[in-house]
């Protein structure tokens, strides 16, 4: 680690060695014009290396003169000691206003699954177990049938009691003793709840116990990930995403519902993201070289129009007033009878949905992150191509579905992207000059703005009064960046000659406005939800984030637009694929399974639309932060300092 | 109904109005001489009409002054008022003789479910119950899931806890709600415990409560029945047998599982017993003008090794040494996976086996036959093409399978034949001139003999001491009739000029020797389960007999030839086809699938082959009746008063 002091700011920040300078400025909260991400391309970025050593840094950019005096472009250095960095200024007041300006870039903490913890608290209890026994083989005094031998054997020297045999079993049973000399490896499944019968739902020659494995899926939208677990271990061997190859046939729930209501469209979409998985277990069985035949369960999440589709249930009430999905419980079905390339024995579990917008992902998260367990009053927000809002405890959950648009995922912004090389992730601006320091996902230049870019640049100019709490320019500023063009104020965050994509890449207020409406509707969901049982949005303890997403927004950023309700970054936490999570948690502790028909039923969902003080929680919204600024007492009090310091 | 007394025998008996009169004799124990089966066509069953009318009987082969006498052929006389009958005999000798003669000819009291009893006592409980219900639609303040709908409603208004939806259900929901403007019949499939969850197997739109209907299958090896029930009154709507389609791969159980052990066999086998099950359901659902869709239930019971290839599991290890099953316990299973033209909703139960010779169409028959709730020691005998002892009570139940052999169906006899058109059923013999009476089903001229009519034969036979204990012929009798043939002595029957098939009808010591090994397979199996259990074979207090065979066996005779104990004939009923009753009583009460189980747990399984004291039985009772003539005290007493007319 290096200690990297960025002067006249005399801010600090600790990096790793090798680090990228200005993503070390921008995480310092230090800004330096960068016009093409990371580039190196339009050479703003020139800093003075006051002491200490970075690796590269020298382009024709700089004259040979000023790499004499030790400047660098700081997005193509690397720090390689402990450094004092000098970023050029403006003027005297310029430096002023920078100390005041900006908290360091702070993400939510990861919050992963204990695994040692659940194991030591006796909770890894995967739902499917191998047994190996040596059974006496049948003579003529004893010719108990093959499925008595074996149950019985295990009921005397096992404690199994309670066992039941499928029909595949029984089919292949005669076979597998006598090759394997009355040796075999009985595959048994656990019931949900005690009590319940065992069932054997395979029998192997042989001792396989070392190889027993699960598959855990979550069924996004977009993508499809994959992880292979080994139910030995309770470790995660391989782990793989997919595009849903159903975006062939639509990119949103909605088209896909639409298609699915052709003649064939249904079986159509079935097959497809059946496909999309097969190709994910083939990845994962590689990766991890193991044997697609001691594959022994599949646990599933998605949200509730993926879950039908998935499960080829019609879901064209999805899409249509009053919203009715044809279930939210799934029973246990036989993997290969949904086409997924797996063993006859192999049954899928599929996680149960609350209602048409909130599904199986959703509640595989609640699951997997622990919400119903926990005393502390949470907020978990799923925000994906849909955003969903969870708030509860163990006592109590309520949840909605946010018609947040697809903003956060690029839609709607007319330079909007999905997080991809290119996509401005990060973002500063010069207060004086209103330059800008954009950093981009793989330090090229521009072609967009991801969602996570897209919350950290509003968020800027709106602390810096670039734009007003209505998503408005300030008319009055003096910079060709601030442009109008066929009737629209925009922002241009990079001139064409730095972008890839031939032309300049843009912020409009359009684009503002669909923010604005995206992350309003997802505040407002939280209000009227704790507003409904009683409580206000100054009672969450804690915020659980979940999504691909969610781990690059700067939560104080997203404080400051009143995407999230401001509180210490310390309570956010960030479970990155929740429902992935959950799939994962079902398959090593049958617990969950047992608890979550419990969690369906204690959760109430609310229809937003339906709900009286939405309408009036979501135009109170459509503000930055909000209309009401004493909701945000500390972007209150920093932006009172910065109007002080401007006057 | 008429009074017909036959003299000089002066024997009387009840008959109905058109009753054939040589059958009225042979029931009465009247011996007739007639050759040709009842045809007409040897004109030897001369009677005189004494008194009363009756109808036919007039043939070319009385001359005119016999007929104006009142002579008339027996066998095609029908009985049209009360009649005086003489029998002409050849000598007053002769008419003493025959009256101490026959017992007349007694069958078993035919038992069947008494089905308003079942229903008295609480019992008719189907397995699958349909339910009408008048749901709330949706709206926009109740948008519950389709599914949940269905269950709360069920669950409030039906008092219907623990229900279970499956996947097929989920499917069709949506539609059938919608279609049936939320008015539905739901088919709800009862759990075999109390307790345990029902399970919605069908939405219907409308109210379709009317139509519940379930299927009960005997699979026999040769032969396979069905039966259409009613579930809502419990009735039997049609009954109806076809041959197993399986008879083109091999006759009995061991060919077929050497067709099955053959590459593609056991697919081969399952698929065309399926398609015989189907046709049957075709034929039963036309009978009855039901529709299929509205079969809820399929029962299926059949011995092990047809049961095993209705599974598709492989059955080679029932030929072969230790005799070991697959399973004797077999889950329930979609019908339609099986091949069966049924629903999707449909599962297919199938009965519990005992062991590779003892299968579901035995513990149908326990089940059906109430045979393990009574407090009477009873014999349970199957004698199909295989034979199956079942001794017990409530208590305890042993069971063996017989190595019989096929004698009774005919097999192993040299004009053994099926109980078909021209099979000798009855029969007397004239005790002085040992001239025959035949008569054969259909009243034609004989092709062979049946299983019933072999016994009758037999019995008679060896009772007026035509052959002895061990079932060879008399020597010195003075009859064309007993002839030697190729080294093998025999009687013959009938003449070929009275036969079908242009030879003479016989019956030799070699069938004779055949037919005492089958019934001494059987009654020493009884003694040894007995033995086993410290019981002996007169402790046995009813005799249950099943199988096609057993309705039409003279219990008297069958007890003459020791293949039942000598007892009343009280004490013996017929339940015919005992596998098809057990799964017909299983589709009409839940309580039989609760306690089949147990009734399989209880019973105690005896290979004769491996049981010690077996072999010494069977020597033992390969005699006419047996060594121990002790044993049948009623037949000791007449044949030594015969023999004191004969002195």
């Amino acid at each position: 680690m290096h200690k990297v002091t960025f002067l006249p700011h005399n801010k600090m920040i600790q990096v790793d060695d090798g680090a990228n300078l200005i993503r070390a400025a921008m995480d310092a909260g230090v800004h330096i014009n960068a016009s093409c991400g990371g580039e190196g391309v339009c050479g703003k970025c020139r800093v003075m290396i006051e002491a200490g050593e970075v690796d590269g840094g020298i382009t024709e950019k700089l004259r040979p003169a000023d790499l004499e005096k030790g400047y660098r472009l700081a997005c193509r250095s690397a720090v390689k000691s402990d450094l004092t960095i000098r970023v050029p200024v403006e003027s005297e007041v310029d430096a002023s206003v920078l100390k005041t300006q900006f908290t360091p870039r702070r993400t939510a903490r990861i919050k992963q699954v204990d695994f040692e913890q659940l194991k030591e608290r006796g909770l890894f209890i995967p739902p499917v177990e191998k047994k190996y026994i040596e059974l006496p083989p049948p003579n003529v005094q004893d010719n108990l049938a093959d499925a008595t031998r074996l149950v019985s054997f295990l009921k005397i020297n096992h404690n199994e009691h309670r066992l039941v045999t499928r029909l595949p079993v029984i089919r292949k049973l005669p076979r597998v003793l006598r090759e394997g000399d009355f040796k075999i490896t009985a595959t048994i499944a656990r019931p949900v709840h005690e009590g319940r019968k065992s069932h054997i739902i395979n029998v192997e020659s042989g001792d396989t116990t070392d190889f027993n494995y699960a598959i855990a899926v979550d069924i996004g939208t977009t993508t499809v990930y994959g992880q292979l677990l080994d139910l030995k271990t309770g470790e995660a061997l391989a782990e793989h995403g997919e595009f849903n190859a159903q975006i062939s046939y639509g990119e949103d729930v909605i088209s896909r519902i639409v298609y699915a209501e052709k003649p064939g469209g249904l079986e159509r979409l079935q097959q497809v993201v059946a496909e999309t998985i097969n190709v994910i277990i083939e990845k994962l069985v590689r990766k991890a070289a193991v044997d697609c035949n001691q594959i022994s369960a599949i646990t599933l999440a998605g949200n509730t129009t993926m879950t039908q589709l998935f499960l080829k249930i019609d879901p064209r009430h999805i899409r249509r007033a009053p919203y009715v999905p044809a279930s939210t419980l799934y029973p246990p079905i036989s993997a290969a009878d949904l086409g997924l390339a797996l063993g006859d024995h192999v049954t899928a579990l599929v996680y149960p949905a609350i209602s048409s917008y909130v599904g199986g992902d959703i509640v595989a998260g609640i699951m997997g992150a622990g919400i119903y367990q926990t005393e502390k009053l949470t907020l978990y927000l799923d925000i994906g191509t849909n955003a969903e809002v969870v708030i509860g405890n163990r006592d109590w959950l309520a949840c909605a579905a946010c018609s947040a648009g697809p903003a956060f995922e690029g839609g709607g912004i007319q330079f909007g992207m999905r997080a991809a090389r290119g996509a401005i992730e990060d973002f500063s601006i010069d207060p004086l000059t209103l330059e800008p320091m954009n950093i981009t996902i793989g330090n090229v230049r521009p072609k967009g703005i991801c969602g996570s870019g897209l919350i950290t640049i509003v968020a800027t100019l709106f602390e810096l009064g670039v734009i007003d709490s209505q998503g408005k320019f300030n008319r009055d500023l003096d910079t060709p960046r601030i442009r109008e063009s066929e009737g629209i104020v925009e922002y241009v965050l990079a001139w064409k000659d730095n972008t890839q994509i031939d032309r300049d890449v843009t912020l409009s207020e359009v684009d503002i406005d669909n923010l604005i409406r995206a992350k309003g509707a997802i505040y407002s969901g939280c209000q009227t939800l704790l507003e409904e049982v009683g409580l206000t949005i100054g009672d969450v303890e804690q915020i659980i984030l979940a999504g691909g997403f969610g781990s690059f927004i700067d939560l104080e950023k997203a404080m400051i637009i009143g995407l999230l309700p401001e509180t210490d970054p310390e309570k956010v936490t960030f479970v990155g694929n929740g429902s992935l999570m959950g799939a994962k948690m079902s398959s090593l502790t049958n617990r969950i399974r047992r608890d979550v028909v419990e969690v369906t039923r204690k959760m109430t969902n609310f229809e937003l639309s339906e709900t009286g003080s939405y309408m009036d929680h979501y135009v109170a919204a459509l503000f930055l932060p909000h209309t009401d600024i004493d909701l945000f007492p500390r972007l209150k009090k920093r932006m009172a300092e910065r109007r002080k310091v401007a006057e």
